[in-house]
């Protein structure tokens, strides 16, 4: 087999779902390899410098963030309307600017990525369900697991509209969770 | 037909549901049917509020565009630098908003979808090699083509990275069309 079946292949088990749980992507240490492909993954949505901080403002930085699913706990999403075991949900930041070729006004994203974050499920690993790991800039070593004692979880927690994760940020998939009647008790919009 | 175009067809028809040729999409009358599947597509990238008019503001008007790829297309341009005959590429508009939720600063994409537009290399059938097409809102009826006498068609010849395509501002296709030399000869940074 060449390399470039075997990448197809790959591709085809990501698409069709045959690699749902989120086993393959960790080390036997339980770090968290990177996620190599979560380029080709389902975007679900952008937002641009958000703040969860009424006190916090960073000036003269500017960043999108780009939030992606891994294909099968997306589809399984279309039809329940929550994230199954093993969902792997990865954030990207990526520089935002302003002039550039024949750009005016507004932002667009350029250079090199900034940052990757994943949450992913796995109620047998994590002891609420879903962990948090980093990876700086454009490293792509192992990442360990952010302790629990980091604020991400509990805002996640408080917060996220459907099963910790914040949906309500993902318009296409908060009106099927909407349909499908899964939000948070605690959701407030 | 060898193993590996076998593979990917196969990768394309599962990931899309569609056919890597953009004939597909076209009803017998030349209209573009609406790409339905294309938020499963290859996410390239988002702006906000982008202006390519030094004079024109909108204000109290804020829109996110996301920008998807057609996957099979996607993966021949990692491997040229360039976009293949049936390439089809969509843009989406969402509005932007501020406050929501737990949201203080910045913008987050919210509500229904303002509009889709799509840019689809065919070269028999377009004289300029590339066509546009305009779904208003979440209008999902065959579009016709928008005239080529059109802003747009003048402004992505001169001043597309790629292939009259807006390459520049998707960062990671930037990348690899610089490494393969692909950029057009009048491409400005």
């Amino acid at each position: 087999m060449n390399i470039r079946v075997a990448v197809s292949l790959a591709t085809v088990l990501l698409a069709t779902g045959a690699t749902a749980s989120s086993d393959a992507i960790f080390a036997p240490d339980g770090q968290l390899n990177f996620p190599a492909n979560y380029r080709e993954w389902v975007y679900l949505s952008s937002g641009l410098d958000m703040s969860y901080n009424k006190l916090l403002d960073m000036p003269g930085h500017s960043m999108f963030d780009n939030v992606f699913a891994d294909p099968a706990s997306y589809h399984e999403f279309l039809q329940t309307g929550t994230w199954p075991e093993g969902t792997i949900l990865v954030m990207e930041a990526r520089g935002a600017t302003e002039k550039g070729s024949i750009n005016h006004r507004g932002k667009f994203q350029s250079g090199d990525l900034m940052g990757v974050e994943v949450h992913t499920k796995d109620t047998r690993r994590f002891p609420g369900g879903w962990g948090f790991f980093a990876f700086g800039g454009t490293d792509t070593q192992p990442a360990r697991q952010i302790p629990t004692s980091a604020d991400c979880y509990a805002c996640h927690q408080q917060h996220g509209a459907v099963n910790t994760t914040f949906v309500q940020f993902y318009p296409t998939l908060l009106k099927i969770a909407t349909a499908k009647k899964t939000l948070s008790p605690s959701y407030q919009p």
